[in-house]
């Protein structure tokens, strides 16, 4: 089986790797060949006895997407964006990279399909970020997109593109709808919703976090371990389930920034959650406003999907992960 | 008042520049020049004391959208599509002129909003195809987008970007969700559904008509008259009252193909309801099946969008304004 990862530089795209070379099989088929690919050249993984190709490419220039798509991998897992924070500070780059990428992308496997029935599973990485304010709590599967973003816009248009594209028979696709990574490892990013881990990542190892909100903001999340899981189940589900409706919410972790600030007390005690710093930042507060307190996912958890329930697994799996299993 | 009307060969909107001849005024305002485009050269319209362009013009070519909007229109009425029948055909022309030509548009306006602050009002007709089976009935107004059509998902598509570049302060738009127009004046189109129209417009002037599906497919109708009321009541409304949740289902007629016949029957008696030959047609029927049986359109109708209550007012629409008043 060849597997092709765009997007693969980043945190879930080089967690998804690091999973797939360690259990060497995808749903019982072995992992023989693995194309790695980012506008930065990603890392080869390490350990790894398969054939594996990593490539710096922009999927957004004409042309690049039909290279990729030219060595037929049997899955594609579209995880490469432009962050929210950065799609609305850069209009026409977000919408570039986010929506005439994946058209570019999905067109490819479209006119691969259409010369001799090339079938691919297409697993696209979506986001909470199709829904905005005014919104239910918990929001039901079949609530409309309101994104108040660019980034949710383009994702919500490539969702439709997915759907589209699989109905006519091009490829077979899922849309994976991610909650808030949370916590992610390493640097903040340009991600406006990166305080979400830095109040726990940071006071965990000792320093001071900033936290630009309130702490009755309630958002939605789950553990990087979780992301990828989802996106190695929806690789293997049957998606004639789905129907056409072919993008998910995935379960998670509805939590207010208090009870976020909670689990950190109960994880890492006092000590820990005095070095969050309260700094309001009215833009965040604004955007922060607008997104998703929780999913019903109620289609998702049937297929099978799983996230953590709280916030203590959360962390746990961080400190598992990302900090050789104590604090 | 500059009024541009881009698809302006087609029906809706030939009824829609007669409409605005012969008021005169839009919202008070009076309309001192009209451009009128679409991809043949509309007819430009009798008794118009203001300047009057029309144009042929594919706006899905790059570069002629700009030229459109050079002109500075306060109003832009956008109704240029390849209906759904034809953008399931022909997979590449549908993007094209639904997606494309919509998004090349939308970006003409924000490239002059960007120079000046220029800030139309644009009025873009999408469709109850966003939706598609299953479905409740009345759907909600909150009811996720789920096109089971190409067209449908352009439509979805467009309607996201008309909110995002709204919010962003390029334009002031509204996305009008027509239900399925009947009685259509003329010929049959390529639309599916035109078959709707067909048994009732043939039998009112003795005429056989085809009826492809079976009578108990329910379905959303509205007269042509209250369609282009909708796109004139869109063009004045405040939009401040709709956040950025910018298209609307609009109100209409939820009937049975069965119930459309009887008020065939109590217009023209049982010798017009024998003219409708049943010659069932499979496409058409699996097309039909994922079709909206009704809407709630409870924003519509607060914000004031009216339409006929039943087919009997359908109908006498179509007498008055068809066939001279009298069968």
């Amino acid at each position: 089986m060849h597997i092709l990862v765009i997007g693969a530089a980043g945190m879930v795209g080089r967690k998804l790797t690091q999973r797939l070379v360690s259990e060497g099989v995808l749903h019982g088929k072995p992992v023989d060949a693995l194309t790695l690919v980012d506008v930065i050249e990603p890392e080869a993984p390490a350990g790894y006895a398969g054939k594996v190709t990593t490539l710096a490419s922009d999927f957004s220039l004409p042309g690049e997407a039909e290279k990729l798509i030219a060595t037929r991998p049997d899955v594609i897992f579209h995880l490469a964006a432009i962050v929210s924070g950065e799609a609305e500070l850069d209009f026409d780059k977000g919408y570039r990279i986010n929506l005439d990428g994946t058209r570019y992308l999905f067109d490819a496997i479209r006119l691969e399909n259409q010369k001799d029935g090339y079938f691919p599973r297409v697993v696209f990485t979506s986001s909470i970020a199709v829904v905005g304010a005014p919104l239910p709590y918990p929001i039901p599967d079949d609530f409309h997109l309101t994104p108040l973003t660019s980034y949710g816009t383009q994702k919500a248009m490539s969702e439709l593109l997915l759907a589209d594209y699989s109905r006519r028979g091009f490829f077979d696709g899922i849309g994976i709808r991610l909650p808030t990574v949370c916590i992610r490892p390493g640097k903040p990013n340009k991600a406006a919703s990166g305080f979400f881990s830095g109040i726990l990542r940071e006071p965990l190892v000792g320093q001071e976090a900033i936290l630009p909100v309130s702490e009755d903001v309630r958002h939605w999340h789950t553990s990087p371990r979780s992301a990828v899981g989802f996106l190695i189940h929806g690789a293997g589900l049957d998606l004639s389930k789905l129907g056409w409706r072919r993008s998910l919410s995935m379960p998670g972790v509805s939590a207010t920034v208090g009870e976020q600030i909670e689990a950190l007390r109960r994880a890492a005690g006092e000590d820990a959650v005095k070095l969050i710093r309260r700094q309001p930042d009215e833009m965040i507060m604004n955007m922060v406003a607008g997104w998703a307190p929780g999913f019903e996912a109620k289609r998702a958890t049937e297929l099978g999907f799983t996230s953590e329930k709280n916030f203590d697994e959360i962390i746990q799996v961080h400190i598992e992960d990302e900090l050789g299993g104590k604090l």
